[in-house]
């Protein structure tokens, strides 16, 4: 279990979103409440955002500290400010290294992805199965050892493979195929992701053989106006939506919000 | 607010005093019970341990993550077996820095030592008025900015002034001029604290003006024989006694136990 | 010795400053050419900047890896535009912890600061004789315990102490008063320092009873047109200026270099 | 390029074997003599050794720091003792992470190895093909993303696979095997590796299609009586073999040298 947090928006400074909040992502690394596993999100964190004016790939920054001792990330918060973040605390499975190479946001060219969720078991049930399936491009690419960088690996390559398919599409396709794998070896999983281009969310609350982590989105609160926030749990009183189980919310660069049943 | 735990006895491998306990160091990290501020003790650790068979200076091993996530620790505790060990997984007050430097225990030729307190706001009330007080060997050999490694070096000159003096006694010298300067400056503090050469353990229950942080005690137990416990929080069930307050108690090479109330 | 690294100019990603020159600081940190003392600046790195746009206080990002083992920094380079930026790759002087609190560049308010040099036996010298001249502020806000930092407190209980005095001044001052107290402590020190409020760059290149360190200004070169850099070592080919012994130079907004031997 | 060192013999301290050398591991971390590529190995380190009386697995410390900036490791030599000793200090390939899980010596049960030496251009190369060989219980067993590691699996599974063979034979083999995959996709290899159970060194200096890097050996030094020292580079002045190209070097308990070519 980890705590995912996105943003999509007028520019807002990285230190609005990730320091005023009540229950910030900072204080979801200590004190979470709606973990289903592990206690803490205190084995590294990471954010990534886009440029507000420029066209380029996006930009990250990682620690494997708890995020409340990186000393950077204030400083960094004060500067940066973005239409577009996503943030990510980290539960490590027990076992992991907490190498940087495990921390997320994951990226490739103009994607970010950060996910939250597990595959039961999973070096011991889909790691080679999901591997074998790979490009070489994709299997190539992975730095290191999470679930989770391996299912963002399968997205690309279903990107890859179907260039007219729109984010979402191409998620669900994952989904349901990483569904059937799971069902078919018998194992768990679950996928709560949020993935951006920069211009628009798509996030998954999904889960296979077992309950489906929290996963809320807020539109126009009156403390972040223009702006959809998307989070594990909210991070202050408002009017936040619980995800449908087993859905994909896109949110469009007009903030319009698309519900996708899977 | 950190976690202190002190073992003499027989000689004991760093793996059953650290990690078999229901309630051990590492529990106490991310779960503590006990603590009268702070949540966590996830800002570093440290231990310390003398030689099982030779006369010489302590050893320590320290690191700036939580306990849990170094790598390291698992197999030095399979290797390191000891009849003194110290034991610490810090608190950080807010906005200090989590440098080693500052990471617990901390030597000066034979002695260990550990703290868990604090000086109410001590950068601002008692830091410079301590450090003046030093002589230069001291002053100089303070490699961090904790409150605690000041009080320590406080133990090293009181023992350098008054070279008849026992552990004990030194410590109490200290912690009497501690209370006056606090008091005079109208600080709070508290000092619970664990020193060792390596043949005795000598351990302080004390504030000034504020309740002291618990500390325990525990004997010759079934699954720690020939051996003397303390730490701030009991790391499994067994006949604890607490500290009295305002008390150092020694425990001697015979593992015999004195209660001295300051 | 470290390596030091000054601009002032027009707008520039700390990538091409950073990563584009043949002898950068990156270059310099595994291979130097110009060091007096110690072989590599690999015991960690620090960079600070201004905003582009808003009049706030300055920025900074610090690691105590070598300078190419962090991930963030490359892609921070590709974010960060500034008009001013202060680089600065360290070598430690041996027995020192590679603390993020004695990494550079150090900050107050509006102020940036690097220093390359030393004092000499600084802790048995000049350590307390320099700590008992601060004011409580200065005192209390040294986090680290390198002599870098406590010549960056002198200049800064100056600057409070004359408030109409320019920063060069306070530096001379500074300066001048350090070579009487080390004179008569009869130890050596060398203090090139770069300091900046985000409108002008201030450095000197001076030494008490040895030779001081190498520094090289540089203006308008056809690859930086519009702009200034300071250097420990020419970060490429170009026509660099040596700093003349015993001097500060000052660089002001419209990139005016002024130069005052002292 | 890393540097290599593999000690057998009567139980050494840490500390003579690491730090009183004058080409120790730490100096070849700042100015090796004989790198065939790269100018430092200061891109983390790690130690590995055998209990000198108990017959258990054995016992590693890594860092990702440089091995002159870890204040552990002093204190570790001074404790650790030991007849069978693996040290190493890395050379990253640019890119490749600095994580902990890529940090040798690896080890699995009884065995540690430290591997010198590339596959070129890995990752677009043997990688896969080397995985795709493996057994799942090897590949599942691999926690970074080294070229090293997914050779070190090879053994362990020809190991598995031939339960009567001698490591020196299982090592054969897969040199054998690698230098044949190698060839088949034109892509040059090294392999100096060094492999202990704890009784015994086995180690190889080899290359497919390039030249080797440069290996040692001593035996019976005033020094260091009664042991054999193996080292990319000697670690001091004496009668100092280099390994035969394409050899395999074994070092017996007796302390006897079988030198085979391959």
């Amino acid at each position: 279990m980890c705590r995912l947090l996105g943003y999509l928006g007028s520019p807002i400074s990285l230190e609005k979103l990730l320091y005023s909040p009540e229950h910030s992502l900072i204080v979801q690394s200590y004190q979470p409440r709606e973990m289903n596993s592990g206690v803490l999100n205190a084995d590294g964190f990471g954010v990534g955002w886009y440029h507000s004016q420029k066209d380029t790939n996006p930009f990250t920054y990682k620690n494997i500290l708890p995020i409340w001792n990186d000393v950077n990330l204030p400083t960094l918060s004060r500067y940066v400010e973005s239409r577009c973040v996503l943030g990510y605390v980290r539960s490590a499975t027990a076992g992991q290294a907490v190498d940087l190479s495990n921390c997320q946001p994951f990226e490739s060219d103009r994607l970010l992805c950060i996910h939250n969720g597990r595959i039961e078991n999973f070096r011991q049930t889909l790691y080679r199965a999901i591997r074998d399936r790979l490009s070489d491009v994709a299997y190539q690419g992975i730095k290191g050892n999470t679930d989770s960088e391996h299912i963002f690996a399968l997205l690309l390559d279903e990107l890859q493979a179907q260039p007219s398919a729109t984010l979402e599409q191409a998620l669900q396709t994952v989904l349901l195929d990483l569904d059937r794998l799971a069902k078919s070896h018998q194992v768990a999983a679950s996928i709560n992701m949020i993935v951006s281009d920069g211009h628009r969310l798509v996030a998954s609350r999904f889960a296979s053989d077992q309950q489906a982590p929290s996963l809320y989105w807020l539109r126009d609160d009156p403390a972040f106006p223009e702006a959809v926030i998307i989070a594990s749990e909210p991070i202050f009183a408002g009017n936040w939506n619980s995800f449908p189980e087993q859905s994909i919310i896109t949110v469009g660069e007009d903030l319009e919000i698309e519900i996708h049943q899977i």
